[in-house]
């Protein structure tokens, strides 16, 4: 941080909605002193300076000017990125991060790019998506109360992972630290892994059933329940191909659920059912409970 | 209907939520002179006259002085209460309907405690669930553009489907005529197999990856996504009994459709799965676009 408490200068690679939210929550937060930005879409980087969202576009080689630089692309695109930024001349105090929803892939990439992972990356996943995405999307108090996860190791440096917490305690968020392993595994089940059962649902009406009308039918329940369906397949994709062994697992344990329930529902075990149901609600209530009680 | 060109007297059997709403709406279009309500609980019974959701709460063999009698118990329930109204001196003119979520069953109770399914009842469904129960939670509002669905059949009375018909217009639904096996099957895929699928869920993260902290790491995808898994239990243990082969095939399909997709996520056939998730995005963007635009 310079004499202003400021870090001087924050680089975001791709500036979506995430980027664009992270950049007025720390430009709100007097955390930053300039926001540059790089992206391999012009008009996105247009919209970002229109929007004031970012100071600078600038070309890829320019973020080595930068005291932070936050990768925020997708993920599938980290392994070209890290490549290049390997490359580059970086400060030497530079502390790197990014806002990616899988984590043991962004090590890999820069374990092949760097060597070795450096010790002044910090892995970071703000959980925090929505369905839309675009930096006009973006809004300053999105992270506001809501969980970031650092992926934490022994070797990493106590600076980096000093600043990158004060950069997200900065735009309200909840900070929790944890394993790479654990990290996968706790959003394989609770996003990866409802977002591919929702594609899979609204396909599978769409596809089997020919019947234009069959949505139409559909209630309020339907559409929260699908909603995260209407998520960027590319960002999803991605998430999938970095994560396949965790969410086959567990696609895997919930078609042994499936196949229980059937054989319940076969056998008239309303009881059974009705005992299924209820834990699961409860489970549910109870947590939403405890959340509005934060 | 008499001279005021209202019904005289609607009874409505079982006084929740959707029963609530219902009341509201037809008194408020001045479609019905006076509600009458009977139900198991006492209680439901007092807060439904306190809130003057009702005009007066009945003994079960009071309901044959109404000119509708709409069944507005979990389905469960229709069994024995058809049974009991088939024991009532009903007026000549009566009207029976019903606003179950499931119609295959209700169809047999008639058959059953009748001996045929009387030509005056009316098969209904307002597609206008929501996770809250109980007759404080009824809106006057609920089925304004909301689908109500009416399953028709060829020995229907004229006057009873008009009736009815117009019952549900004054609330501002919008009527959909079908038969009682579409009914099931277009339901079944719409609302029953989503609500299973999202109790399963919540309870597998429950119980299996015994992690008490696992749902603090839950986005609002996920939040949205289990939102129906927060419904009755009981009435949803209900509609599972009354609806066992469509929501059985419905499963086993989807249990396919899991496993072809684990093979490409195996395979990293990325781009299989992009186009998945990119056809099931269309598919309900395009919808939610159309509703919109109503």
């Amino acid at each position: 941080m310079d004499h202003t408490g400021k870090v001087p200068i924050i680089a975001f690679v791709g500036i979506g909605m995430i980027a664009g939210s992270l950049a007025k929550a720390l430009k709100k937060a007097d955390f930053v002193g300039r926001v540059i930005a790089y992206d391999n879409s012009k008009t996105a980087l247009e919209m970002a300076v229109s929007e004031d969202v970012i100071d600078e576009a600038v070309g890829f080689s320019d973020i080595e000017r930068a005291d932070i630089i936050i990768l925020a692309t997708p993920v599938q695109a980290f392994y070209q990125i890290i490549n290049d930024l390997a490359r580059l001349n970086l400060k030497e105090n530079v502390i790197i991060t990014d806002v990616g929803s899988t984590k043991g892939s962004v090590i890999k990439a820069f374990e092949q790019a760097f060597g070795n992972v450096p010790d002044y990356f910090i892995p970071a996943h703000p959980i925090a998506g929505r369905e839309k995405s675009g930096v006009l999307a973006a809004q300053e108090d999105l992270f506001k109360n809501k969980r970031v996860i650092l992926t934490t190791s022994h070797n990493m440096n106590d600076r980096a992972l000093g600043v990158i917490s004060k950069m997200w305690l900065a735009t309200g968020a909840l900070i929790s630290y944890m394993s790479v392993a654990e990290h996968d595994e706790i959003l394989g089940a609770t996003s990866h892994l409802p977002h591919v059962l929702a594609y899979l649902l609204v396909d599978m009406l769409d596809q089997d059933l020919h019947n234009d009308e069959i949505f139409d039918y559909a209630a309020g329940g339907f559409r929260d329940f699908t909603r995260i369906a209407s998520s960027s397949p590319v960002m999803w994709r991605d998430i999938c191909m970095n994560n396949v062994e965790v969410i086959q697992k567990l696609l895997e344990t919930y078609r042994t659920r499936i196949t229980q329930f059937e054989k319940l529902l076969m056998n008239y075990s309303g009881d059974e059912i009705e005992k299924i149901f209820a834990r699961a609600k409860m489970a549910r209530d109870e947590h939403y409970q405890k959340e509005a009680n934060l």
